[in-house]
């Protein structure tokens, strides 16, 4: 099962330069599912120095797929299919795949001991439609899946590409892709696509762009792009090279370049989240980090906790909603709330010095502001958001003015009290 | 601006029924950001009865996305090409759109002004590339830009289908989706696809298809489709009809079939999520909630933050990530935790009623459990999670075996707590 084996009908292809993604599914097109498979499997693509030129999705539907895997395996040298491999009626993609590429469907033991024992495992009844999902061609390299029913496959085309079949829940695709797909890719390629990033935040994509205009224009081997993320703004430095020779002296001195014009507002250039950079600051000092939020209302929290390993630093934290609870949770007082309101400087200072306290950290961040779409006012516009921290000898705040809908402006205010942390943290380094 | 002028090069054609979403973006290609723009508008459309048949990636490529400009105006009536309308040199849709269907860009003096107002009024400083974004062609409808820098445009091809360009950054899209697009596109559809849409929750995907069964297999105008979402089950129950009329006997009749069959599983069927059902019960009551969280730190209060109007009935809530946090914060005993352990039953029912007493709310809400990818044992292993509610007299608890990545175990955790919240409000309505 780990590797080709002699029922291969050619030769096995050794490089893998291009490839592409095809995402089936109606619930995709419909706009019922967002495509994060797709997501997911370029950027491994990317780091992997296999290029990506196209995206599609396709819904339930035979002919157009059939249409799409032939144009595919043609143009490029492996085809990602994600979604349908369901046990149900209108899960057609094994099936199209092989009538496309000529192969016949075969029940195929290992797979069906995979799936019994998934099923096993789980405590679940079997249903008979299961047994499907052992159908694979004969020449299939069958990919276990160790989180759900469908195993994954690649297929060696005839005259085409491979073609990589995998399960559309992105808690199957993702662990199948690291333990099955990703050790056969790697001894596929020989180039690298090199890329170095940086995250910025403070500066706009115009701006950032004209303090690098002459880079730009110039670029030749060495590329570079400039784009908006929420809240921030990302440079990309990418060149193509052999695999393991070093980064070329051009890249070198571009990136070099690019810091010495724009290190005020570089937070990270390793591929680290702001939230990454926040977890290894603290666990390096031995910190600990609590919260006060109010109207992102755990996000911040929640965003830290994504990180394995938060525990390290990440001691607790309070969702004050209500004035009552800034009070009785944090200590604000009242009389500060009457005279300044919640969405005050004066009452993120007071949440961050209580949350300190009372939630025993060595660094405290708090969060007020008005995240819409109602409760503005023209003195305290939707998008006012007041960021505190808390840490060694004094609080710093700052206020924002956010623009855009609830959610983005929950999601900055949390992107910004982080920087705000950094900036803290580094400032007494 | 608010109509087609007398500009237009064809009559106004009348009815748009199909529409494909072109995103434009090497960033998309390489896996940098997530394509949640597509997944935006594609349900935008399904909901506007507009069928959307491809969905296409193209990179910052002149040659790939004009003959995927002339490709879609072919065989859409409507064609979104979302991205590529910032002010920097890899910015290119407006240019290639109107060079694909032969249009000049001039500047236009109204998509200026609007471009300077927005500087203005976020204190910013215009930067001369920005003058690049006010050129469109004559015909086209602009579409004003309330968030960010670069105006829109609806622009009727002269052989061919509308194509509507739209900024890149979401905050930017949505609104103006909202406030220019979908009145303009609800104008020109005369049929609806009309969807009935049932969530359930606690029932598997293969289990729910094979109680449908008989409805599945003899689906015709009706059409009927099951797919699988983090940690729950869809349905979505279709048919087309023309604008104004009411739904089909048929269809009615097929509803009311799969309600008697699953009614201890469907959650909502009027497309709220299970969130917005939390709220509307305990907002129908005038009841608070209030959450202990330590394995979601924050991400169950966050998600519940998503609702305008939360504050009707979220009050605050506690992150607790250790041990000693849930001793001071929740008042839980440190003598059950060294017997118990902090991920058991005895600990979530003592968080939940800690959190119930010292939040001051109706119903409390706790989570704890191990999320992995560490922290587990043969006894207790990661997925292992306990959810516990208290409301009125009684505190539930119940035990998770979820699979699955660190973020998949606490989102399905996030997911199956508020189903017991649902649960034990329902028990006591």
């Amino acid at each position: 099962m780990e590797k080709m084996t002699d029922r291969d009908p050619k030769p096995d292809r050794d490089i893998i330069r291009t490839a592409e993604i095809i995402s089936v599914g109606t619930e995709l097109l419909t706009g019922q599912t967002l495509n994060t498979n797709t997501y997911y499997l370029a950027g491994q693509l990317t780091l992997q120095g296999v290029a990506v030129y196209h995206q599609t999705v396709v819904g339930d539907n035979p002919g157009r797929l059939e249409e799409l895997v032939m144009e595919a395996g043609n143009r490029s040298d492996l085809v990602f299919l994600t979604g349908g491999l369901g046990p149900t009626e209108d899960d057609l993609t094994m099936r199209i795949v092989a009538e496309s590429l000529g192969y016949d469907l075969e029940l195929r033991p290992e797979a069906l001991a995979q799936i019994q024992r998934y099923f096993t495992t789980t405590g679940r009844q079997m249903s008979e439609n299961n047994r499907k999902q052992a159908m694979l061609p004969a020449c299939a390299k069958m990919l276990a899946n160790d989180n759900g029913t469908a195993p994954g496959a690649i297929i060696p085309g005839r005259e085409t590409g491979y073609f990589c079949l995998l399960p559309g829940p992105p808690s199957e695709l993702q662990p199948m892709f690291e333990a099955y797909v990703r050790p056969w890719l790697s001894a596929k390629t020989d180039k690298l696509f090199d890329h170095h990033f940086m995250s910025l935040m403070g500066i706009g994509e115009s701006t950032c762009e004209e303090k690098l205009k002459d880079l730009i224009d110039t670029q030749d081997r060495v590329t570079l792009a400039t784009y908006a993320a929420e809240g921030e703004v990302k440079l990309r430095i990418s060149e193509w090279r052999e695999k393991g020779t070093p980064r070329t002296r051009e890249m070198e001195r571009i990136i070099g370049e690019i810091r010495s014009r724009l290190s005020d507002y570089i937070y990270t250039e390793d591929g680290r989240s702001m939230t990454e950079v926040i977890r290894d600051l603290l666990v390096a000092r031995h910190e600990t980090i609590g919260l006060a939020e109010s109207c992102t209302a755990g996000l911040a929290s929640a965003k830290l906790a994504e990180l394995p390993g938060i525990s390290d630093c990440l001691k607790s934290s309070v969702v004050t909603y209500t004035n009552e609870s800034k009070v009785i949770l944090l200590g604000v007082e009242e009389e500060l709330l009457a005279r300044y309101g919640a969405v005050s400087r004066e009452c993120a200072v007071a949440m961050a010095e209580g949350a300190r306290a009372r939630l025993e950290v060595d660094l405290s961040l708090a969060v007020t502001g008005i995240a819409g779409p109602g409760g503005g006012s023209p003195d305290k516009p939707v998008g006012l958001v007041y960021i505190a921290c808390s840490y060694k000898n004094q609080t710093r705040v700052e206020e924002l003015r956010l623009s855009g809908n609830r959610q983005r402006i929950r999601e900055v205010s949390c992107l910004r009290v982080f920087n705000l942390a950094r900036k803290c943290l580094l400032a007494d380094s």
